[in-house]
């Protein structure tokens, strides 16, 4: 699959806010993983069939977030991704966060997964077809 | 160990509260499994080497909660538990949250879990030491 | 509304999950949640306005919760939930979570909200419009 | 405060892992948001304060973290804070999350504040006393 892109919606519950009364950091980080699972699933990376069968897993090395404008409850969200860049032994996804009701970007983010071997944790090589799914860059 | 009894400090943090400005239902479960686990080891329940060595694990099937008054940020509370009961197959531990700057009691939790024989899930026989964990009848 | 009943549908993520290989107990809680928060702007039960208008709010303050049987990553699964019955100041709802594949019941769930009048958390009077949403019992 | 440093201990819980075997990316933040929180109080940031008489808030605008080595069920792991810059409205924080057994660092992550006033979310001019917290460069 070229160019893959993917959007999940999502409605706020009460366990994603705090006293502060908007949405705690670390929810729309649950959220992202929501889309970034389902995604993988639909351009095919099975990593469920990789984990059981080769021992293969995609491992989170790092995440970059900007907090750009809060969510609240009962809001509709949805996050959108796509892959951004393929590496000999990671890929670089990234996704935004929107608010359904007025296009209001509430986050962004940037994540490094690296693939590895069980239970070693040795990093392994990228297979090819994983290039294609690159997005095209925007100006 | 006879009448075993055991209990956890936490402060609240800001993922613990949600938007009603007040610690979320759920939160109060996770310090409740702190003081469990830790509960667990300390009063010879050694479940990480159980699992290991023998595929045996306790799993929780059962919550009884009460909630009477929340907490809210900051708030420090204190976790305690005891062994109520033992069954042919089962344990039944009770809990009580309070904060600890008015001994207000917060929640109660009855919980009751199965000691199970992986991968089938087969139900196994409690060991006979655990009988004496249970605590004395409060009258 | 009579007979209010109403279900969602999730995928399991893996932060639903533990390293016992199977989902945390505390994780079919959130997805119960969901059910019951959706669930009550469907069948009229407005707590968003109720508590901007009114300071109304309700308050779980009850759990039960059986567990049957385990979720796994990736098992789709449905939560269903019926108004069981109606008192004087609370409110009783029941969920059932069934994995979709084979309908096997994974837990169950029984949850007791009241209704209550902020700040002072006076315990107020069900809406007579409540009790027509009582699901009718089985036998 | 000169040079402010703080640490926090903790024991991985059955609620921080995941299938995977080890603990999953969003529960380590949950340590680092425990120890920044006690951070703030101990070195005279007295957040709870703030957001009553000023409706002045610090929120995360940023974050940076990099996973170098899981966790697993049982661990002790200990957090560790520094102030690292403070800009005219930001505060940038470093953590690190090492295990106690073997000092293996397990995840490094830097955290942006932002300091806003409520409820427009205006941007503030950060403390002068703040500029006091921040650690020596290493070489």
């Amino acid at each position: 699959m070229k160019n893959a892109q993917y959007s999940t919606h999502y409605q706020v519950m009460y366990y994603d806010t705090d006293c502060n009364g908007v949405v705690h950091n670390l929810a729309y980080l649950r959220w992202v993983e929501e889309c970034r699972t389902k995604m993988a699933l639909a351009i095919g990376i099975d990593f469920l069939t990789m984990a059981k069968e080769d021992q293969l897993f995609t491992v989170v090395v790092r995440h970059e977030v900007d907090y750009h404008s809060p969510a609240v409850m009962g809001d509709e969200v949805q996050t959108s991704g796509i892959v951004e860049s393929v590496e000999k032994s990671s890929i670089w996804f990234r996704f935004e966060v929107r608010r359904v009701s007025d296009s209001k970007k509430l986050i962004s983010v940037r994540q490094r997964l690296a693939l590895v071997r069980m239970p070693q944790g040795r990093p392994c090589r990228i297979p090819a077809s994983w290039f294609d799914l690159v997005a095209p860059q925007e100006d």
